[in-house]
This record gives C-alpha cells, sequence and structure tokens, in this order.
C-alpha cells in the first residue's frame, strides 16, 4: 500500500477521475490516492512535466505518480513505468515524466507490456483506468517493478528552455504562472548562486529593474521583484499583488537576471 | 469500512462537500471517500443519474455511491437506499439513481425512514450532511441494509430517451459531453452489433458521414469519427480535437448511425 | 493519526495542495486528509474564516484544521496552532482562525516557534507545505500540542458584522453566497429565538417582505423566502431559484427581520 499520486488532463467535472480511483481501489483498498491536479489544458504536455517536476520531492519515497496527459491514448505511443531516485512515475511516453524522471536521478524504465496487470477490456480512449491506474495499483499492492514489462533503455525526452549566460546576464523565460499571478521562470536559484546576491537585479521586456527579493514583504505592497519561489526556481512577484496581470506577463516572457 | 464515492451538484467552492465528509467520518473514520463529482449544476438530475450511470461500475463491489442532487430537499420526496448488483445506492427518489440502479441489476429499494441513522438535528437544506451521507456511513460501518427502513416496491424512473432502429439507421442523441468535446451518445456498441463493422457510419445533421473507428489515431489530426467510448456508448470525436465545439453539438443533438 | 481537513487559496490547477498533502503524508502516512475548500479568493482571510466556521462543527473530535490564506507569509505575522473545544486550529495570526475559535471555545493559543516541526529548508512563500502542514502532520503523529511553541496570551480577531436590534428589527447583512445563490447572513436563528415565528419577516433594500419558512417547499417555486440554513444562519432563498442572482444579492447587503 503506498500513496499514488495523479497529474492528469481530466478536469473534475466529469467522471474520469472517479472512475480511474475506482479502478485502483479495486486492486489496492489500501493505497493513499492524492490529487496533485486535473486541470492540465487537454494535451498540455509540458505542462503537466512542469507541474510533476515542480512538486514530486515532496512527496515521501515509494510514492507512485500516475501522470495522464496523453493525447496519443490507443495508438503507438507507449506506455511507461520508469523508477528514479526512491520514486516510481507511471504514464505515456511522451516527455510527461521525463523532467520529474531526470531530476530524481537514474531512470530504470519499464515498457507496460504485461497485460496481466490491465484492467479488463482495455478500452482505446481511457488508459488512466484500464493501464496507468490500475499498473499503479498492482505496484502498491507488492508487484514488482520488474514485473510490468521489459526493460527500456530511453524515453521521450520534453525538452525545457535553456537558461544562457551571456556575460553578467542570466537569460530565462517564464515557464508558469501559478494562481497568485506569479511568474515561475526556468532560472534556478543554483544558475546564480556565484552572483552577489546584493546586486541580483530581475529584467522583464524594457522596463525598469526590480531587485531579487528573500520575501514577499522586503518590498511594499504592490511592488514587483524577483524572489526564489518553493520550488527552487526564480519568479516574478509582486507583493499581495497579480505579478502576471500588473506586469502583462505570459508564458514564454523572456527573463533576465543581472549581477 | 467501505468506498463512498460521491456525487453532487454542491460544487467545491462551498464548504458543503467538507462538512458532509465530516459527518461521514465522525460516524466510520476508516471510509474511504471518493469523489466522482461535484460539478452537476444545480437541481440537474438527469445529467448526475447519468454521470453515476457511467462511472458506478468501475468501482469495487460493495462501494456505496451517495448521489445528492435534491432540488426538492426538506419536501415530501422520499430519501432512498437501494441495494442493486454489488453496490449500494443512496439519494433522493427523483430519478437520480434510476439508471445505474437498472443496469446493475434487481434493485431492492429501502425508504430512509429510520432516524436512528440520521445526524441531529436534520436541517431542512442540507440532507447530503444530515441525512444521506450518516445513512451511508452507518452502512460502511457495519449497519445491516435491512435496518435503514422499509421495503419499497418502486422509484421514480428517469426516462433516458429512447434509441430507435428504423431500417438500416440507428437514431439517438447526445447524451453528455466531457471536457474534451467528445460527444457521447445514447448509442450503445451493443445496439449495432450485428451491422457490418467495416460499412458503419455516423451522421450528424446533414453534415457528411463519418467512419466508426477503434482508435482516435484511425483518422487524420483534427478529422471527425465515431468511436466506442470507455463506457460502452458510441461517441463522436475529433483527434486532437474538440467534436462539441468544431461540429457545433450540443446536449439533445440527433446522431444517427448507418450500416 | 487525525482528521486534518483544510481551507486555503491555493485553488486546484496548480500542484500547491499536492505538495502540502505530499509533506504531511511524508511525516503522517496514516492521516485522514479532506478538502473544506481551496477556492477562497487569494488573500481573502474574512472568507477563509467564515468558511471555516461553517463547517469545523460538522467535524469529528480531534479533527486539525489547516487554514492557509496567509498574504503576510514569510513577513514577521506569527504562526499559531490553537486547542479550542475538541478541536485543533493551525494557521497564520491574521484573524482567519478566530471566528471558529471562539464559537469552539476556550482557545488556547501556542506559537509556532519549534522548528523541529517544520519541513527543512522552509521556503518564504510556501509555508503551507513548510510549516502549518508539517506542524498539522507531527500533531495527528502524536506530538503533545504544547511541544509546539510558547502559549501565547491573544490571538488576532476577525470582526465579524454585528448584528443589531431596533425595536422589532433585526439589523444584519449578507456574509456568505453559496453556489445556488443562497446568501448566508450574520443574522442566527437565535437571534429571534423569542419572535413569535408565525409573524417573522425578512426584508431585504425597499423591496417586499418575505416569509421565515422552514423549507424551501413552503413557497411555490421560483418565490423568494428566508430560511435557517445548515450552520444556524438565517439564509435569504428562492425555491429552485438563485436568490443572489434574481435578488441581486451582494456580500455585505443589508438585511432586516421584522417581528
Amino acid at each position: 500500500m503506498s500513496i499514488i499520486a495523479f497529474i492528469t488532463d481530466f478536469g473534475t467535472n466529469d467522471h474520469f477521475v472517479g472512475s480511474m480511483k475506482g479502478a485502483i481501489l479495486g486492486i489496492d483498498p489500501n493505497a493513499t490516492l492524492v490529487d496533485i491536479t486535473h486541470a492540465i489544458a487537454p494535451g498540455d504536455v509540458s505542462s503537466a512535466a512542469l507541474a510533476l517536476l515542480l512538486s514530486f520531492s515532496d512527496f515521501p519515497k515509494g510514492t507512485i505518480f500516475v501522470v495522464v496527459v496523453d493525447p496519443g491514448v490507443g495508438g503507438d505511443r507507449n506506455a511507461l513505468a520508469i523508477k528514479a531516485g526512491p520514486y516510481f512515475f507511471i504514464g505515456p511516453d511522451n516527455g510527461v515524466l521525463s523532467l520529474a524522471c531526470k531530476k530524481a536521478g537514474k531512470p530504470i524504465i519499464r515498457s507496460l507490456e504485461n497485460t496481466r496487470y490491465f484492467r479488463k477490456p482495455v478500452s482505446m480512449t481511457f488508459h488512466g483506468r484500464d493501464i496507468f491506474g490500475p499498473v499503479a495499483a498492482h505496484l502498491s499492492h507488492g508487484v514488482a517493478f520488474e514485473k510490468l514489462g521489459p526493460e527500456k533503455p530511453s524515453f521521450v525526452l520534453y525538452q525545457n528552455p535553456q537558461v544562457i549566460l551571456k556575460g553578467n546576464c542570466l537569460q530565462g523565460n517564464v515557464a508558469f504562472i501559478d494562481r497568485f499571478g506569479n511568474c515561475l521562470t526556468t532560472i534556478k536559484a543554483t544558475h546564480f548562486a556565484d552572483f552577489n546576491p546584493q546586486q541580483l537585479r530581475v529584467k522583464i521586456k524594457a522596463q525598469k529593474a526590480f531587485p531579487v527579493c528573500s520575501c514577499y514583504c522586503d518590498v511594499a505592497k504592490g511592488k514587483a521583484m524577483g524572489i526564489i519561489g518553493s520550488a527552487g526556481f526564480l519568479e516574478i512577484s509582486i507583493n499581495q499583488g497579480n505579478a502576471a496581470k500588473d506586469l502583462k506577463l505570459k508564458i514564454g516572457a523572456p527573463v533576465e537576471v543581472y549581477k
């Protein structure tokens, strides 16, 4: 009995999440089920890959992540289970698992070909209920990872936009905007670890620079800043405000850090 | 200790779902609680009946379904517990349980009249917390189904639109549109089991016919098809697209299958 | 192992709720996690305080409520754990816990200063994952309340708008509007317990008076009424309709009860 955590594009208005959980509990009634999000836009593999990257390490060892953003369902894409670090990741081979698995470390990849662990009959449109969920449930219930299918040497990688260092300037992009309007960038704290923290400045578009702060409250209410967010990435935020809205930032917008 | 699965029109913005679950866990702290959906439009009995029909059989035997879409709360409608197939269904007697109970088979109906299993005092506006949830919790905690109240011979039936066979044409309707824009119809795979699968065609409005496929990927990206969905009903879908939007289909739209 | 129930402004689109739950389950894998709501508007302390007030007493004794609506995160506001009645409440000291703790009775307040029960490192932006959640998990796992930090004599109070009695008229306000359009007011049933129930009338704006009913069905479909809702407050409702929309009521709108 393990924790099984979900990221999908199913939404929560339809019955899909419930059906997947019902199928899982029929196999392992003692699994602990946790929703990370079901609000990924339909087929948006890169957002799901990022949501997994930002959250997986907050879960305890042994957690099984089921990530179903699967525009190729029923086609010839592979279905995978990956052991990486102390975690298991299950989902389609379209890159959705790749950012987290690379960070978790030393991914061992299995192709889900042992149909013994599928729900029967397997529909052509709902592998969350029929393949990914049941395989996770069997793993949670004690089936050995090795039994899920043959080992594979590689998997589809989702390419995160690169962070570039040009002279005294780190160049990255907005990768994710949260509910509060905080704009998480591709730039990590580790990227500028050797910069002088007192002199760090963040610049977006042609607008004037913001300081990099350690607390929202370091600037006045309504003022912008850079801040290292809870997953270790630089974020553009406004104290008690909505940075994305007020600064008109969208996903992909360029962000620069100067020392 | 059982699985208790929920379909309501409570939404998830207000505290109602939490209050109902709190009341349940006070009676059976070991029940496993699963949300199917709380996003049924207020008072939309037919959508809730359909959501239950589409999902109940994905859950393990013994699951207790609590369905609270109850525009007549506090009035003289009956409250029911129904045993059908290996499942229990609890909710108001307004048809919301009827499609699933008919499919699950041999419904045995009890009227919830034993107030011993209610939360006290019973409010006039929130029977999910005060009657349906607590009764489910007592059932989960080991109370015999027979103790919930006297047996009733019948319950209110929600009439699903009929599928009609005219010559070589099956006539049905769109019954449900999911998050991806897939249009689930009233026509089941079993309705055309004796049709030649190579010659099956789906027709909507006066538009040209689509093939019935076994995988989204059987047609090019952006092309429409009929496909048997995960609950056994014919759906109108577009490969990696939104059929409801692109084909301007709404609930109730006529759909025909030709052999 | 306890029930841990959540009220936050995190929303459910981002990974924040999942991350907080992951951190909790790493400390107490047997905690039962219940979402009350995550849809509080960002930083809306008063709505969160009210949602907690309306729901906490529906939960069993020993439940731990984690309430994270925390616009001052990372600043110098205190973090609290409060024992009140048979419950525990954890959150920032900004008033969000105060309405429920006053009603639960005899609050004993501890300042969360024992960093032993925090997740390390503590981020500056996500104390739900790093402080409030982990402290709740340790409490659930058996750590004594007294160990969480030193006792404090008082906490920030959120001032609920007062109900005023003028002659034969109780004056209050709309405090909360639910998904169905029911308008919960600040006036409690106990406020007019000595009024003659046959003669009670509710008045909003200059509009004509409504009766106070005991069931939605006491008036015709589409007609307005006052009714005592499930948490003991007077609500303005329309039988099978949306009172907020049809009567153009907003939060703060004045409501009067006449005897």
